[in-house]
């Protein structure tokens, strides 16, 4: 495994949109980085992306990179079914890994690659980058300091702007896989306690050739905390005003909770009535900030040797949460956790 | 059955605090009304409340009420077990009936009941008064409108500023019956459409001793209309903030969403915050207004002898909805509300 | 003087829209309240407006009133042209008094009328009903109790709707009399201080044609209190969002503010913006508790025989800083107070 | 005057808090920048800065500045009392300039530079940061598109959170010089108009100090510009609850106003009340982006050659309303504009 020096050397691994947010935080906006190389089944937009921020190297073959020793750390943002096998492939080479959400839909897959991790020693963190958002970071901080009392109830309302296209969707493990796991490690996050029923029902409500690609659009899912606390998550693939993100902790001292963000702080008095900005349009917009904070602390991580602040399990807790609310949906009955992880 | 005239003759049955809210709006703020007797068991308290409000005549015996042909009405505000046999009588007699919620706990008393006012062609208003509040009438006519374009879901935060008494609590037949009910209600009035599903969980956070009497004191609730459309309730029974109602139903066009009302519009600049005052502390603060709204559209269907806005069936349905809660709670699974009626 | 009984009887003059509203808070509000006689030169509008509420008797002579012993009360809701004669006249008459703002536009009317009530002993309130809003009274609270520390600004943002009409605004004695007088009034309500200098500069913005009638529609009031702290009052006669009130006091522990009243607490959330409700319309929407309640604070006054809670003095006073805008706006100087009143 | 290439060579002249801002800026965020060389009187305090930000060169002696032929550009972020000199020396030398505003507080001071300036043909650019702030942006662009339609009114709520030292206070040129001067030039900057009256009164509310060093520490200026608009600023040095800067502009077809930024969307609902976050503490909190935007902007004008969005104009205007300002506080009347420019 790699030595970490003054500047951790980054592989990235895809050259999508998510790959080239990454590479402008690491290149431009955290000097205790360096992007080595780019690699894209798609050689020429690796080649695209290396260019635009100043990479000095880009290949077609991800294998180019393990091979490397001037590579300290790779982030995997290719496409969900390469995930798992470029964990194994990097823990071998000794590479730490920055991994995107999910690892894997197939809780095997999550498996293998964390076992893999686990022998290698390498670091891995996942990339639920909304746990450095500072508003739900607030929110987690006054529920940890006491401020909210003995934790009751969680209430996560979560909705995108307007639905993936549809070869997405078919792609995607579903809503529960894409979307709802978002919000299920965003309850581990807020509560220190760990989720052990779940009990969902989704519908489709946004658009009938979602139905018809076998998934759903719209959804309440209900968690059991092992303390007894209950939470709700609600989804929407489409709310037209933009990107709705609130969450609420209530508790024996009150509640707490999280509006959304907004790009000014404009009102419109007018005969229409008063008028706020919308939310932040999505995920890029209202998370911007949290994606370059992840892969700070990935880097403070590596460089001081400590644990990664979200972890492989961190990962692999809301795909089983996730497969749990598919079941639950499927045969309309509480799921516990225990029977997907026995 | 009675003949009404200019005004509209009430009898008072109970003599407790939504007794005397009742009266005080029928004698001081509806011309149209008039308040002949009250009738409670406890006949020191009818007579007190007789008094106080220029009521001529206080009687133990709620007997009386029926055999008196100069009543045209009767409100019906006496504790829940009562309620569906002074229905019975009361329509037997050719009186009107508003009669506070539940009408019972017991489907077969809620039926009996519904049919003596069916037989006798009496009308029967039920007193579900949140229905009459500007804020969510003003959202149900925007969901009606098609301001919302096709709903998709709807989210209902509800909670009490603190539990009851746990004396309360043994008699109030359940949370979902004695509170969740009116979120119930809400659900259906607010879109126009039936709840065919439920699936409930529950939880004892706020107060041990109300776990030990059978009861729970958080909850959250998932209903699923015929449309597809998906609903969900979230209950506590302590908000230590105060009283805490907010609604929202999100439809293709947007979301609609009502916050709670607060007792003044000051904000308090300090070091401690940006201070808001906190919401009206409970039911007849928040919902003052409605209840002698619910009054005034009661007397007005008795007077140009209309359908009243609340019917027996809408009292009947909430009460099923609990109960299809209360076995979904505890067989963790999702209830068809055929289950329940058929 | 007469003795107030159990019941306070008035008579009122002027059958008008603010009339009708005291009337009828008298007539089905207030139990403690009877009204005798409704007195109006055009004597049809007097009658009109006694049969609506059940008043007895209706005439077209006001002199009536005053020879009448049955009277305890008057309430002067005649045009301001005549407020102080008719107080005179109820003063020497032994009747209390109930007097709309402003006293007279003229000060040495004003003068003549408190000199009148001075010598005869009545009681007289003038109607600065803002004074009985509880947003304004929680404001005054807070600065009283010495929540907002040592004062040091006070802001008054008062807005209407749309500007009266051309031959109101001939009559009305100009903005700064006509409306300013009321931010005047609650300027002096909120500080326990005393204006001593006034700096106002006027505009024509709103519609040439109140220009041209020698008014002007906008305007930016600045005041400086005894004790040193500053006041802006800024006014529009034309905000088409609705009646904007909104007032603030900053001091060293913070400020407090008093943001709209609306009719509800709906927001809706679409493609356009976030929008919640306009404020309420205009005065009889926004203060319509307040009208109520300050009828009721002088009817203590009477039966109690305390101090009443707006004094003459209190009615001279914004006249008075009103007389001193006009000066400085004319002069594009600070006007001492004592340079009108000595 | 030096032709500018891919890179704009800056040098800095200062090392103080405003000259870091803008080195950080300069050297991180913005590629087009080169920082050459940090200049201050303390030429370890130069040191230390250019070290920091890994600029090549410190130097004790500004003249070295003028003197280098790799420089093409000048940030002037020393005492004020060192502006208009250093503009002159750069003028002179075919350096453009960014200057720290004031460009002086005396008048003269101001023409000779911007004499200077014009003769040498060098582009001036003034930092008032706040016209890149993406809010009063936002404003200026609903007043423009004409979203507010025809402008009746402007409001200006300026507080600082705590009062400066009494050292700077005393150098500082006097409050309207030093803290109004960002609102005048607010207030310019958001309406296509000119002021051309200054009424202002002031006082001594926050610290008696403050009034012993000849200053005044709370304000209310109004402003009436060519068209007739009426504008009013109101000043507080001290507002505990942090920075306030809130605006709005009030016309015909309503109001767009813009509250204050805060840290995050986090709401506590306690027993306390409903408690917001407060606003961003001060300048460099609530300003951060507009910081690097008015950088960006002037280096676009030097390589597109374009004209600066804040020119030597809009540096000195400003300064003449706040002598404006200072006349009519102590004279007690309003003063025109053109007193103090012809």
């Amino acid at each position: 495994m790699t030595q970490v020096g003054v500047q951790v050397r980054f592989a990235i691994i895809g050259a999508g949109r998510i790959s080239q947010l990454h590479t402008e935080n690491l290149t431009r906006y955290i000097p205790e980085a360096e992007v080595l190389v780019i690699a894209d089944v798609d050689s020429a937009a690796a080649y695209e992306t290396a260019q635009r921020f100043g990479v000095p190297h880009a290949t077609g073959d991800p294998g180019e990179i393990f091979a490397n020793d001037a590579i300290d750390a790779v982030a995997i943002c290719s496409s969900t079914e390469t995930h798992a096998d470029f964990i194994i492939e990097a823990a071998r080479a000794g590479k730490h890994v920055f991994c995107e959400k999910p690892i894997a839909l197939d809780l095997g897959a999550v498996d293998a690659a964390l076992a893999a991790v686990e022998e290698s020693g390498v670091k891995l963190q996942i990339g639920f980058n909304r746990r450095f958002d500072p508003n739900f970071r607030g929110l987690r901080d006054a529920v940890r300091s006491g401020e909210v009392g003995e934790p009751y109830l969680l209430q996560i309302t979560s909705r995108d702007p307007a639905p993936p296209p549809l070869s997405y969707v078919e792609r995607s493990g579903g809503l529960f896989l894409d979307m709802t796991i978002h919000d299920f490690d965003m309850a581990r996050f807020l509560l220190d306690d760990e989720i052990e029923e779940v009990s969902a029902r989704g519908a489709v409500r946004v658009d009938p050739a979602i139905g018809e690609a076998g998934d759903i659009d719209t959804a309440v899912v209900t968690v059991r905390y092992r303390s007894g606390v209950l939470g709700v998550i609600t989804n929407s693939r489409q709310a037209v005003y933009g990107y709705d993100q609130r969450v609420e902790v209530l508790g024996s001292l009150g509640s707490v909770l999280c509006e959304n963000e907004t790009p000014d702080r404009l009102i419109r008095q007018t005969e229409a009535g008063i008028v706020q900005s919308k939310p932040l349009y999505f995920i890029f917009e209202r998370y911007q900030q949290s994606y370059a904070d992840e892969l700070r602390s990935f880097i403070r991580s590596l460089r001081e040797d400590t644990t990664v602040e979200v972890t492989g399990l961190d990962g692999r807790a809301p795909v089983v949460l996730a497969l749990a609310a598919g079941i639950s949906h499927r045969e309309k009955r509480t799921v516990a956790i225990s029977e997907i992880t026995s």
